[in-house]
C-alpha cells in the first residue's frame, strides 16, 4: 500500500487538490490518502501554520500532494513551503515546461542559496546570506545531469560574472557534466530569462540556484500561457512533494474558476515518482484529450469550472 | 562647454557607441568628447581593465556614454561596470521599456543587494551577502517616487515572503510612496516577471533591488523584441553613465550588424540628463522616422548595417 499525504493549503489549493486527488484515486485504488493541514488559514485559526507534528506526518508519507499556501508579507511569518522543503531536505525542484515548441525542464536547487534562512539585521541595514555549498551544488548538478543524459543537453543558469558564490556552482556543474558526458553550456541568468523566451527550442534541461530558478520558471510560464499549466516536483533522498507552481490566488479562490491542470500534472509526476509511468501517462493523456475536446477553464478562454474540468478528466481516465 | 567621456568597451560596444556619439555631436556641437579605454580588450593587452586613473577621468566628465564590456567568468576578474557603478555611486539604474502597448520604467537599485561585493569562501561553501540598507533603499525609493509622481503609479518588486532583507526594502518604499502621495502596490519578483510579460499595461514605474532589476529588465526586453531597443541611465549625485542594456555580444562583433538603437536612445537619455529634453526629442524622433521608413538592422528583420542605420538617423537629425 502507498501512503500519500494531501495538503490542500489555502485559496485555490482547496479547489485544485481535491480534483487531482480524485484522479489519483481512480488510477491507483491502492493509494491510502491522509490529510495534513498547514498554511495561513490554520495559522489564523490556531496561531501555528505548521509544527513538528505536521512535519512528522509528512515524513511518514511515500509522497505528498500539495496545493498552495498564502504567505502574508509579515516579518514574523516564515514561509511554510520553504520550511517543509528544508525539513524534508527536498533538494531538487523539478519544473517541466511543455507546450507548442517548448520542452524544457528547469531543475532548481531547493534548499540553499538566498533561501538559506541565514541573515541578520543591523540598525540601518538588513543582510541575507546566499549560501552555495559544494555538496548542495553536487547533488543538484548530478540530478540535472542524470536527467539531461536521458534527454539532450544541459544549460547552467548563473551569475558568476558578479557573484563569487556562483563560481563554485559553475565549477561543480562543469565537473559533473564532464563526468556524466552531458553537453553543457553556461548562461548568465538575466540573459537566460530573455533567451529562453525568445528561443525556447535552444533549451532542454536547465539547472540553476534557488531564487534564479524561482524567477526563471515564472518567466518561462509565459511560454505556456501562465502558471495554470506548470506542475512541479520537490525531490529529496527519502521524500517527495508535488505541487502546482502557482500560488493560492486569493483573488479567484472559492469561485470554481481555477485551472486544475497544474495540480493534475503534479499528480502525474507523483505517479512517475512512485515508479508507475503507465498511470502517469494515462493521466497526462486524459488531460490532453479533454483539452482537445475544447473543455477549458476561463484562464484558457473556456467556460468550464474547476470541478467540471476535473470530472471530464476523470471520465477520460476511466476510458484510458 | 559640456564634457562627455566615451567608453566604447568591447565587442559591439565599439560599433554602436561611435554611431551614438556622432549623433550627439550633431545635435550638440558644444559637447567636448574624450575617450576612456576600459574593459576586456584593455585587460588582455595591459593586464588592467580599469584603474584609479580611469575612474578619475570618468569622474571629471559631466556624463559618460558607455558601450558594453566583456566579462570572462574568471574568478580573478571583477566586473568593470559594477566597479564603475560603485566608484561613482551611480545608485539608480533607470531602464525605460517602450513599445506597442508597453510603457514601463524599471528603476533598479544599483549599488548594493547581491552586488555588495561582500562574501567569503570556506573550504566547502561560498557565501555572498545581500545587503539592503535603509539609506540605499530610501534614495532609490525617492528616485522612483519622483518619477512615478510625474507618471502614474509605482510597483515594488520584492521577495519579502522569503528574504527578511526585503522586509526593510518594502517598509522604506511604503513610507516614501506615502510621503510622495504615489499609488503603490507590491509584487513578488517571480510573479512580477510573469505578470509584466502577460499584462504590461498594468505597470508604470517598477522599483526593485539590484539583481531582481537585472533579471526583470532582461525578461521585459522580450516585450520589445529583445535587448536591441533597451537604453539605460545609471544616475548618481554628481555623475551619470548612459549605456545600452545589451552586452558586448562577441558572436556578432565586427560584422556591422549590431543594432545601435539602444545606444542612440541612451544618448537621448544623456541629453535629457543634461537638461536638454528638446535635443533628446530630436534624436528619439529621428530614430522613429528611420524605423517608419523601413530601415532596420537584421535583428529587426531588416538588412541595414550598424553604420548605415546610424547614417540614416544622422540625416534625420539634420532635418529635425
Ligand atoms: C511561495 C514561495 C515561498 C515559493 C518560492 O519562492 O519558492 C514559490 O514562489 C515557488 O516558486 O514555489
Ligand atoms: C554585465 C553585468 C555585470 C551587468 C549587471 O549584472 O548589472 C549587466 O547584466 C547589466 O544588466 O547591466
Amino acid at each position: 500500500m502507498v501512503k500519500v499525504a494531501v495538503v490542500e493549503g489555502d485559496g485555490i489549493g482547496r479547489e485544485v487538490v481535491p480534483v487531482a486527488r480524485d484522479i489519483l484515486a481512480a488510477v491507483r485504488p491502492d493509494i491510502e490518502f491522509f490529510d495534513v493541514e498547514v498554511g495561513y488559514d490554520r495559522w489564523e485559526r490556531t496561531g501555528s501554520a505548521c509544527d513538528e507534528e505536521t512535519i512528522a506526518a509528512l515524513r511518514s508519507a511515500d509522497a505528498i500532494l500539495f496545493g498552495a499556501i498564502t504567505t502574508p508579507p509579515d516579518p514574523g511569518y516564515r514561509s511554510v513551503l520553504v520550511q517543509i522543503r528544508r525539513a524534508l531536505d527536498l533538494y531538487a525542484n523539478v519544473r517541466p515546461i511543455r507546450g507548442e515548441g517548448v520542452d524544457v525542464v528547469i531543475v532548481r536547487e531547493n534548499t540553499e542559496g538566498l533561501y538559506s534562512g541565514i541573515g541578520w539585521t543591523e540598525p540601518d541595514r538588513a543582510c541575507t546570506v546566499r549560501v552555495v555549498s559544494r555538496r548542495g551544488s553536487e547533488r543538484i548538478a548530478r540530478y540535472a545531469c542524470t536527467l539531461a543524459k536521458s534527454r539532450r543537453h544541459l544549460t547552467v543558469g548563473n551569475k558568476a560574472n558578479v557573484l563569487k558564490s556562483d563560481c563554485l556552482f559553475v565549477e561543480v556543474c562543469t565537473a559533473e557534466a564532464a563526468r556524466a558526458g552531458v553537453p553543457c553550456t553556461f548562461c548568465y541568468i538575466d540573459a537566460l530569462c530573455l533567451d529562453l523566451l525568445m528561443h525556447p527550442d535552444r533549451y532542454d534541461v536547465i539547472v540553476t540556484t534557488n531564487i534564479f530558478g524561482d524567477i526563471l520558471s515564472d518567466a518561462a510560464a509565459y511560454l505556456v500561457g501562465g502558471l495554470g499549466l506548470l506542475p512541479s516536483a520537490n525531490i529529496g533522498e527519502g521524500h517527495a512533494l508535488f505541487e502546482p507552481v502557482h500560488g493560492s490566488a486569493p483573488d479567484i479562490a472559492g469561485k470554481n474558476v481555477a485551472n486544475p491542470i497544474a495540480a493534475i500534472q503534479s499528480a502525474a509526476m507523483l505517479l512517475e515518482h512512485l515508479g508507475d509511468p503507465a498511470s502517469a501517462a494515462v493521466v497526462e493523456e486524459a488531460v490532453d484529450r479533454v483539452l482537445r475536446a475544447g473543455i477549458r477553464t476561463p484562464d484558457l478562454g473556456g467556460a468550464a469550472g474547476t470541478r467540471e474540468f476535473g470530472a471530464a478528466v476523470l471520465r477520460e481516465v476511466g476510458r484510458g
